[in-house]
């Protein structure tokens, strides 16, 4: 029997409920803390993935030198002093190319009062934008290193550099997202395309006379593929729960798999398919081509979440007796960090019973 | 020029942000009311898709017998009577195979004193689990129709209603959900199944003495093709706002789209392609496999959502120059139900002006 085939229902659980196992989740955020310190790189973890306050604060006890954060909202509320909890994220990095309209140069300059602060950006208009917080404000350069996203060419980086310098903007450093590493086998290449484009716009940099700045990468499947020295920062965040993607992708395997959605199998129509309450709205839709359903189902190996609806998930067996009517199973949802964002809290669970529940107080947080 | 072509983004707007377009949405619920009443059908609009108090309101103002809901917390909320918008949901069918168990039960009964109450059931197992509410509970036997997901076959409809009867609960019919018809020229098919497989299940429960009793059925895709006589009520969702899939199915046209996500161009890579600030946070990440992207561009007919990530839509222009870097766009989401649930609150926007904000109540209203 696998070992994730041992895990307890915690009792009392009403469902569907988001439930993290908390002693996978020390595992997970120790793990990380090595991978980062092996590969001679600071760890800023990617808050975007689990928004609790509790779960950052765990994060910079583990060392991490600040928060990533994907909007000006999750850094107000993942930096604000307020919430009593230690240590506090006095350093983020907003890791998007942030386009600087309306509220948001306000809202930055108020968040550069409770936090040393860094914004991605890829364009010199949106350095002009930015002008106005010149001194207060570090920017980093995106870099696309092949995911076709957003972020310039490696080359390009010097001529937004030389913007933000006449700006009066601190040039912190380039950064990259290897998100095509999301696929089965691809992440060596894409560790390999990560460090490259970072070398390659570092060098870029060092042309208009920016030196030994940060080069920061990482995604959850590359983190451990990291060269040393390649990389100033690494950025993972799905690792501190995991998913059923990297599961599939084979960067961790199930028993490191620290949330699951705890659900109840409400019908059960046919001998091999059986009929869970943890929809859409709870699992998330996100279902890339190479995975193989939209979920997987603890202590049944060869199930699989083969039909999603928002309060319906299907199950086929494929072989197995499979869980009875009106039982409880445990899903692990194919991309943690939408599923997070469906529900205002996480309930954490030890050794079989719900001991915590953590608000998940930057959902939503898109702005 | 296209109609929607000519939407005005409202002013003042930050994004992302989900805007509601009035007098759309007056449009879609006073041409379902037709629709209804040619098929000889009661309304009862499922209220997952805009989980709002406002908006249930309208839908009864417009002669919607009571609210289809997937949960009991949708229930809760939506037919909560202390909220002060008229007329109040008094009558509402939780249509779905609730498993009752835990807090269920208890909840089912509190709900019963505030609203007429049916629930959904597809095995005898549940009905026993109902038996304490028999005098104060309806229930509604689920027939699968072919979507494969829950349900019976017509056919098996009298053994439930047997066990119901026993147990003293009122069998109020039965409901299938033609889903199937989701997918490019599977409506006409799905509502015959839906009628047909309605009629096979009235003659079941004939069969054990139960005869005229409700036969409620119907998809926003299938609602208008509903011969008069085969349903006794209408369950579309959808139809209140409309979104990407309906539109790429056919059954409206892009200019009865009510809510769209109003998006920033926050970075332009290179020519053919821009990235909005509207990811599967936003949007959603519901993508059948027929429809052409992850959302469509309302002026840009072309141009297609064809990446997602949580906070960063790539948008494939397909020819046309596209927006520009810091313009605003709407984006037109795939489907609407999983949009809606993502955020705290919709704006509503008429002639160009936020006109008034709705609080989605039953957001995340899971169980």
């Amino acid at each position: 029997m696998a070992m994730d085939e041992s895990l307890q229902i915690p009792t009392g659980v009403t469902t569907p409920a988001t439930v993290v196992l908390s002693d996978r989740l020390e595992h997970n955020l120790a793990a990380m803390a090595r991978t980062a310190a092996a590969a001679g790189a600071s760890l800023r973890p990617h808050a975007k993935t689990h928004k609790c306050r509790e779960l950052a604060a765990r994060q910079l006890g583990h060392g991490a030198r600040g928060l990533s954060v994907a909007t000006v909202g999750e850094a107000e509320i993942l930096s604000d002093p307020g919430h009593g909890l230690e240590p506090t994220a006095d350093d983020v990095f907003i890791a998007y190319p942030l386009w600087p309209a309306d509220d948001l140069v306000g809202r930055l300059r108020d968040l550069t009062n409770q936090a040393v602060v860094r914004v991605g950006v890829d364009s010199s208009a949106a350095i002009e934008q930015l002008a106005p917080l010149a001194g207060s404000l570090g920017v980093m350069i995106e870099v696309d290193c092949g995911l076709s996203r957003s972020g310039v060419r490696p080359e390009g980086v010097a001529e937004i550099a030389q913007t933000a310098m006449r700006a009066g903007l601190d040039v912190a450093g380039v950064f990259t997202f290897p998100g095509h590493s999301y696929a089965p086998g691809a992440a060596s290449a894409a560790a390999r395309d990560e460090a490259r484009a970072l070398a390659e716009a570092d060098t870029s940099l060092a042309s208009v006379g920016l030196r030994d700045l940060e080069r920061s990468g990482g995604s959850t499947p590359t983190a451990s593929l990291a060269e040393p020295g390649t990389l100033t920062e690494l950025r993972p965040g799905v690792y501190v729960f995991n998913d059923a993607q990297q599961v599939e992708l084979g960067t961790v395997s199930r028993e490191h798999v620290a949330l699951v959605v705890v659900a109840t199998v409400v019908s059960r129509p046919e001998p091999g398919r059986v009929v869970l309450d943890s929809g859409s709205k709870v699992l998330g839709s996100d279902r890339p081509s190479w995975t193989s359903g939209h979920g997987l189902l603890v202590g049944w190996p060869e199930a699989r979440v083969t039909g999603l609806w928002e309060h319906h998930a299907v199950v086929t067996l494929n072989g197995g007796s499979g869980p009875g009517l009106g039982e409880k199973v445990a899903v692990i949802p194919n991309h943690v960090c939408t599923a997070v964002n469906l529900v205002p809290e996480l309930l954490i669970a030890s050794d079989g019973e719900i001991v915590d529940r953590w608000s998940v107080a930057a959902r939503a947080a898109n702005r």
